[in-house]
């Protein structure tokens, strides 16, 4: 079982052999029956649903790039015809129309499978802050799966689907790529439009992509990235061709005197090992005080930000507080003390951090960061649900309120089998960038995919062969 | 007396043909005198202070554009070893160093004569709210003079200056410039450091430069605009010498159904005038709604930003309400009833409504408004102190909102003698272009300068000499 990598590579390998979409659907639910982890979805689609999709589809065309690919969406996005919970049951409501994203991601050819689940309202880092039975992480379930992006995370990591939409404000679209060994995509703040997506922190808020590879990961954003005029957020962001690598990068790492692993040496090998290998390919290390990052990185959740979640969930906390889940009130709920006196004052300290770390910024072509400082397990959350949590944001908060772009991406796991997993910042707009050195990086990993086992597939010039029987049998058209 | 216009051509000529910058500040002096109108100035130097400075400028110095023009600041703005009250004495502090503006415009040889009244902390478009008594307004004294600058407009106005500093966030560098007969320059947010400036709305504020003509504004405005990376806000905006006009401009006006002058025919009948003239100098005039952009002007008295100005004034608000201008106390005190869940609802709004106006504005090379839609007396705004203040603000307000500079700039008289002024308006960074029809615009305007009699300086390649006995008699070195 599990035979065909659900790798883009591989699945169109196996369409161009003749394979037909509704066997890749077969086969997406056969894979979810196996995982049986009740805990990744909200809404499941009927498979007789999905397969009529994919029989709608018609003859494979190569104009549309994601053709046949299956995917699933987290459930603060919306698709047509089903509802959108954000993971509280109480503000439910029926999405008439597919989001922008999701919209172009089906009009390329696309699968949905689903809505998965998440940290309630995209409030955590830990994907065990849901009313709905949580997902366990695909590596190894004791631990957490991360979140918020929790289910759309673990069904990649699982290889249930090629890929996967999640949200990301202060790292939700990372650390669940960390803790799964896959890909995280987090694009620059308004490349993806917002439009039928439930907001977080709306002025920090993107989709986000998880996928088993970059490659991948990068595809799928390619489609996804467009202008929307319908979003106040929406940005024209470049989506081009990954180029190959610049002779030498100058990259950015944390300093000795503000690198925070919270004790965990292993976690610390891996990192600096990874450095290693960009030192190897040429790459300039500029070790960078990371004070200014973190004073950032604190605003968010001790800031005025908290007051975005609060825009959305103002009625709900106060007609039916006990629909929301009580992490998410205590987090939210430091809103009520806030003034807009006090917002305001957040802004100007923002900024002023900000103008602290542009130098910086400008004299690198990127920043290295792991992407967590260390791994935490469900019975940690059950002891402590905020502490965990906010040290998992340690190198993700910063990023969205410095309009920073970032990938998170599978290395080499750790000499204890945990994944490995280091974080690539630039720039609005570089996107590229991020994508090319993180493809660079996966090669020189050498590490399997998610939790699956599969290797990365050869580059892609060459596709790879499906061989016969990999596949369970269904009848086409 | 006054018979030397104080326009840099004429001030050059002047130095050209032996005149000692002494002379010219006791010419300074002397116009104070006859003026003698109280309310302009909360700190007049004192005379023996300018002079030493005068003389401390040395041989002229062909390097320093602004050698020996004597100019004055609004007092929220520093000047080193002077108090800065922002209008309220409870506030005074003493300012070590010049503003970094202020530093420029000195070291580029400018003479500092005093700092001026205004609407206390800069709230305010009248010139009427300070505790100190406000100044006359320099055409007609029964007329308001125009705020929050005033006492900057009024002294440009009067010819007692070259040029003064206000500045601007809701239509103070604009508002005071129609009121007073002159040019009012509100540059691009950040291209003239805020350091050592008081706030009222730090995310909307710009120091902005008054003069006679719309040479001599662009002047100052090229030696003030330079990157400052201690104000957060600071951006690096062009300041290119003046390029000629391009053959056809695309120029927008508010349609027939959004414009507004409040009954005022006369206002209406010279801005129709100067849209004429725009048309015969090849302009493609297009009518606009104006609804989005009033929507936008609303939002900053009536929305989240009156907290900037609660930012500045809360400690003394709670402390010594007695010490804040009543009005003042009446308009930030909506700040106390606005939370951060109210800010981000407005920063939202207010992100909607410019996506609204930005297809309008990328169609256009700029917009062409009144600067006022009519009048009001001293009289009126002691019947009422706010609702004449407001629609002072109609074509002002939206204008920091949406990231726009723009020009003030005066046009031919109104049948009834008034002053008639338009406002140009362009994106960021166009400084340049409103500035450069501006000029062609003050050209073809035939009115005097101020409250001064004098007459438009020929083009500036030919400088006109300044005839003997001009002077009051000073002993120069």
């Amino acid at each position: 079982m599990f035979e065909l990598p659900f790798t883009l590579p591989s699945i169109h390998a196996a369409y161009q052999q003749g394979t037909c979409p509704e066997a890749i659907v077969e086969e997406v639910f056969r894979r979810i029956d196996v995982v049986a982890d009740p805990g990744i979805f909200i809404h499941l689609f009927d498979k007789t649903e999905v397969l009529e999709a994919a029989k709608a589809l018609g003859a494979y065309d190569p104009d549309k790039p994601l053709w046949g690919i299956p995917f699933v969406i987290k459930d603060n996005i919306d698709a047509a015809g089903k509802p959108t919970t954000a993971g509280c049951p109480a503000y439910e409501y029926h999405a008439d129309e597919d989001a922008f994203v999701v919209k172009r991601l089906r009009d390329a050819g696309a699968l949905l499978i689903g809505k998965t689940n998440l940290d309630q309202f995209a409030t955590g880092l830990v994907g065990v802050r849901s009313p709905f039975q949580p997902p366990k992480n695909s590596v190894d379930p004791k631990m957490v799966p991360g979140g918020s992006s929790s289910g759309s995370a673990v069904a990649v990591g699982h290889g249930i689907v090629s890929f996967s939409l999640g949200t990301d404000t202060a790292g939700s679209g990372r650390v669940p790529g960390a803790l799964n060994n896959i890909v995280g995509l987090k694009p620059t703040l308004g490349a993806l439009s917002a439009t039928g997506v439930v907001p977080a922190c709306r002025t920090l808020d993107t989709i986000s992509i998880f996928a088993l590879t970059v490659d991948d990961a990068y595809s799928a954003y390619q489609v996804a990235a467009a202008f929307d005029a319908g979003d106040a957020y929406s940005r024209d962001i470049a989506a081009p061709e990954l180029p190959p690598l610049p002779g030498k990068l100058k990259i950015g790492i944390p300093d000795t005197g503000s690198i925070e692993f919270f004790g965990d040496e292993l976690q610390a090998r891996s990192f600096y090992d990874t450095v290693d290998l960009l030192k190897q390919q040429g790459a300039e290390i500029v070790e960078v005080d990371f004070t200014p990052f973190y004073d950032v990185a604190h605003m968010l959740y001790e800031g005025a930000w908290v007051a975005e979640r609060h825009t959305v969930i103002e009625e709900l906390m106060r007609d039916q507080p006990e629909a929301v889940h009580p992490t998410t009130v205590k987090v939210v709920s430091a809103a009520l003390k806030l003034s807009a006196t006090d917002a305001f004052r957040g802004f100007y300290r923002l900024k002023e951090l900000a103008r602290k770390t542009e130098p910086v910024l400008a004299s690198l072509d990127m920043l290295c960061v792991p992407t967590m400082p260390t791994f935490y397990s469900v019975a940690d959350l059950e002891a402590d649900p905020i502490g965990p949590n906010s040290r998992n944001g340690t190198y993700t908060n910063f990023v969205n309120l410095l309009d920073m772009c970032g990938l998170a991406v599978p290395v080499a796991p750790r000499s204890d089998g945990r994944p490995g997993s280091v974080t690539l910042l630039a720039a609005a707009g570089k996107d590229w960038a991020v994508a090319a050195l993180g493809r660079k990086l996966e090669q020189l990993g050498s590490h399997t995919l998610g939790a699956t086992g599969w290797s990365l597939p050869e580059p892609v010039t060459s596709l790879p062969g499906a061989a016969p029987g990999e596949l369970a049998i269904a009848v086409c058209g």
